[in-house]
């Protein structure tokens, strides 16, 4: 056992009903910035919960988080945030706005430039506070301090993250899962299943980490196992609670390799980013067993206690397992020597030498 | 699965050279006040590192917390922290100074009454920062906001802990361990080993809790299989991470009817606290089986699973496996009269009826 370093900082409330915590959370603020996408705080019934409860509060929307969060979108709503003279964030939806909740609660205290801040080791002035609420089952983005910003320009993925960039509370419930169609319900279950994945064989996995990471391995392909039938709420509830640990397990290892080649996906051909770690999960487990990595005979005998198909499970998300029929052979090579500029892709379990990647990815 | 909430709020870095952390920990802080017992300090190599690595700070020792420390001496410490103007609070040692570290943290900064302070909801002024190092394999306040706090003058036990009575960091390495005898090594390990059992039972447990409390049992559990040879690092390790995992479930979950007979045991009959409720495991199981408790199985399924001998481990203690030979009739009835007044009583997962547990406890 190598000397490690653990926690879970954010206080999370878990379960259906969860969200009747935000009274009791809420009641020290009068002024609140909601973060979150064009439609789903209507689509959730999130938004007629906040008019029906909160009446007596100054509620700001800042609803325009684009899938993938641009520069941009974070720096209008840090001042956005900060003009409404904001004393607390609630970011609600997927991990979009839930990491961009996080960015715009920093910047809404501190107006300076996206790459000044990002580059700052501490923040000169505390966020204000952040409830994450997510509203799908994949990213665990309300547990951790992560925030994924898009560059636009640079096509590239920044993760904006400090020590003080953590939610303050969690609120988890899977009521807001209800609206989801089954296809981004199973998107987000693979992006949750590969943060456990990884976070598992990850170089920076620690006994702690490697708790919540075989729980929620167990829990989401059980799931699947038990028929992903989305529309009973125990689905809901199994995968939310896998994502929710996923969070927990990357906050300490982060990621490796296969989100570093996801981004790529997601950046150059709009592919979901859960549906991206899906279509590369299957290679990925054979760079592993080829480069005998330990730690994957337990996925492997996980995968296969729960009977677990990744071809079916791709098929319900409207992907070939084959990567060839999304890329050419120079987009292939162009996705590897992307990830392999990626710090994610350091704390593979394996080397990640270009050629080895490349030979594994050319296979079918 | 119900509506729950979770965190792990306290960073802990945890195993061998761990202590190295404190030389960052410590950086921003110049005025140090180090609550400690008379002797253990010196015993382990604590002070002598401290004077060796921190020759710039100013530190001070409150070294005077005895065994389940008293009102008095945290009103005490808290006065010594306030006029020494400590900057931050290192706890270090067993449980009693742990715990006292997180109370006298709070008194440092709030001169009050200690049922003055007990009573109010929120503390007016916040805590001084404070490091908890275990130097024992048992209690887990590391972890948790938990300071148990003995009226000695009603002869009973008060848990002073408020929502910003957290450590800040925990560095828990198992070199402060080496200098321990045996009999306490086994005492504490018992002791951790109870708070996972009982928080895994509690009618307070929960998913999060779960993942922590099974781990923490099977590592216990396998080392004690292994022989539990004090004299090697990895048993130390062992019982210390069970230990830590111990104190995250508890927080989450508080003991049971179990903590609450051993206080009994070690308020009249001065046995030590681990070794309380090592005497009290057996009656406690045979509670569980009788009345039915489902997740008793798991306890019992992992009991099995490593050989699990008690009465051999409670010879290590020097004690035999029948309460009878320690208390009276009428101490018997004394010791559950006190338990049943206690909070903990009531997360048990049977109802702790006086007859009931009289039965059983007379039995052997």
């Amino acid at each position: 056992m190598q000397q490690f370093s653990f926690h879970s900082p954010v206080k999370a409330f878990f379960g259906f009903n969860a969200i009747d915590n935000l009274k009791t959370l809420l009641a020290p603020y009068k002024t609140v910035c909601v973060v979150c996408g064009a439609t789903s705080a209507e689509k959730t019934g999130f938004r007629k919960y906040m008019d029906e409860y909160f009446k007596d509060k100054d509620i700001h929307w800042f609803n325009r988080i684009e899938e993938n969060p641009s520069i941009n979108t974070i720096l209008k709503g840090g001042k956005f945030a900060r003009e409404c003279k904001a004393e607390i964030v609630i970011g609600f939806g997927g991990g979009s706005p839930l990491d961009a909740s996080k960015a715009i609660a920093a910047f809404a205290t501190n107006n300076k430039g996206f790459y000044e801040l990002l580059t700052e080791e501490k923040l000169e002035h505390a966020p204000l506070p952040v409830i994450c609420i997510p509203s799908t089952c994949g990213t665990g983005s309300e547990m951790n301090n992560y925030s994924i910003v898009t560059d636009t320009e640079k096509l590239d993925k920044l993760n904006f993250a400090k020590e003080n960039t953590f939610p303050k509370y969690a609120v988890i419930d899977p009521v807001f899962l209800r609206s989801l169609n089954r296809k981004t319900i199973y998107a987000t279950a693979f992006d949750a299943l590969t943060h456990c994945i990884e976070g598992f064989v990850s170089v920076r996995s620690n006994p702690f980490s490697d708790s919540h990471a075989v729980t929620g391995m167990e829990i989401i392909l059980a799931t699947f196992a038990a028929g992903a039938d989305t529309s009973k709420d125990e689905t809901l509830l199994n995968f939310l609670y896998g994502s929710t640990l996923g969070g927990v397990v990357i906050l300490h290892t982060a990621t490796t390799v296969l989100h570093a080649l996801g981004y790529y996906l997601t950046n150059e051909k709009k592919i979901h980013h859960g549906t991206a770690n899906a279509i590369l999960l299957p290679y990925y487990l054979e760079m592993m067993r080829e480069s005998g990595v330990q730690k994957c005979q337990v996925v492997d005998a996980l995968l296969e206690k729960y009977g677990f198909d990744i071809s079916r499970w791709q098929d319900a998300l409207g992907y070939d397992v084959s990567i060839r029929d999304v890329l050419t052979e120079d987009e292939l090579e162009n996705m590897v020597d992307y990830a392999l500029t990626k710090k994610n892709s350091e704390w593979s379990p394996f080397e990640p030498k270009r050629e080895f990647l490349l030979e594994v990815l050319r296979r079918y």
